[in-house]
């Protein structure tokens, strides 16, 4: 049975107990709308842990746009009965007064790594991420905790964040998890039309070609601009970014001496999609 | 035997020890050139946790003054044997680069009631402040941290960030330790010539009779007005404020139909002397 907590005393009071008889907890925040993606989470947070909660919470202060915020997809019954049939120990679905009560002032910021990216293109968005990550794991006092790679600089700042100060949690980063077409999993693609769904997973082939390119010694700035231009031909809309980073510190990258990562964000329809991959 | 540790991941290993035997920690955040003051939170520590650590880390991140900074303080051989005499456990007193690594970067901020008073003369000093705490919060795994109210601008930003962010530790805001003469301890006093030190406790009894007219139903600003003037002929520097504000927010208080507190910064030579009072 997984039970559904909505209060974070009450939370803290169950936490507290498995603490006493030494469990190890571990926590995959979330903000519902389940898929693959997320329950993946939750099994390699059932293997790696003691006892599992799966945080559902649509954080407003991580959206900077209010139509997003409106459309992004809720249905907690059948969250529910996805992490039922996972084992999952605890639903965690506060709502936002619980969340951010009257008098709320605290924000927690990552400069450097949240810059270039989302960060550019989502003002705020990381201190929101930074803010609700710190009291989550304030609330669930988790050993563990586990972020999808799809949200690769999402993973990197939590990493940073704890890091910087000193929480005593393991931030583990798990692979991205794709439909057979090779797109990414999200909550978002559901309100993808039946056109753009079978436009979507052009993203990811796209992108797979660009890495081979520049795995073969294609430059960086070319392959990436065949990219932009095949992603434009084949009707995606707006691309806000098509990049080679750093793995360490998301730096940008011209070539591959240091580990690198592809990463792009871009538009299809109202939808926007983001994924990126290894190099 | 008070243990000197300089290194987060030793305290760590130390308090995971202490916590598997169900112990409850507490700890006394301090820079160092430790007072009576400093000495009555490790007393109350003491009293109401099973192990006391006092942490004495001379935070650079919470000076907005390179003078006050290179100017403050220190004496850790003191410290130590001040600690030694009060049963401390451990004494946790890491270096600048043990505390902020190469690529640090997240900042802990508290909005409006870290603007007036300090917030307004020392840019930046609370982000330090909340900062470090949260870190030294995390290194420590503390439950109970204790503070003097002689910072009681820091107490309420320290009290409101643990609150926002879900930490599990309760703040103690211990009462100010004053010298007979009525000047409340501080590190910074043993900077003070002797004619201003002769001068200084002045500021607390000019605020004890200014509290005492407003009691007795003189108007707030009047009474605060009575107050410079006295300070300024009595031979102080530049007052920063003199202020009435609730006890609740720090809210300018223009009477007593809210509990409020009655606080001060002013200038004796190059020294800064803070006090606050209950009205």
């Amino acid at each position: 049975m997984t039970q559904v907590i909505r209060k974070a005393a009450e939370l803290r009071d169950k936490v507290a107990a498995w603490k006493r008889s030494g469990m190890l907890v571990g926590v995959v925040p979330t903000m519902g709308a389940l898929h693959d993606g997320h329950l993946s989470l939750a099994r390699a947070a059932r293997k790696q842990s003691d006892r599992v909660i799966v945080t559902v919470f649509v954080n407003p202060m991580q959206f900077n746009n209010a139509s997003d915020l409106d459309k992004y997809p809720r249905d907690e019954a059948q969250d529910l009965a996805l992490l039922e049939a996972e084992g999952v120990d605890v639903l965690f679905a506060p709502g936002v007064d619980e969340v951010y009560p009257d008098g709320f002032a605290t924000t927690v910021s990552v400069a450097g790594i949240t810059e270039p990216l989302e960060g550019a293109f989502r003002p705020g968005h990381f201190d929101g991420v930074a803010t609700v990550c710190s009291k989550l794991f304030g609330m669930t006092q988790a050993g563990r905790a586990f972020f999808g790679e799809k949200d690769w600089q999402q993973l990197q700042v939590v990493q940073q964040l704890t890091r910087d100060l000193n929480m005593p949690i393991r931030i583990i980063g798990c692979p991205t998890i794709r439909e057979e077409d090779g797109l990414a999993m999200s909550s978002r693609n559901v309100r993808l039309t039946e056109a753009e769904r079978a436009l979507a997973p052009r993203l990811h082939s796209v992108m797979q070609e660009a890495a081979a390119k520049i795995r073969d010694g294609v430059p960086v700035e070319g392959a990436l601009n065949d990219a932009k231009t095949e992603l434009k031909v084949a009707g995606f809309g707006t691309l806000d970014y098509l990049e080679l980073r750093t793995v360490d510190g998301l730096k940008p990258a011209t070539d591959l001496s240091q580990p690198a990562r592809m990463l792009a964000a871009i538009w299809l329809g109202d939808v926007r999609l983001i994924d990126n991959i290894a190099v």
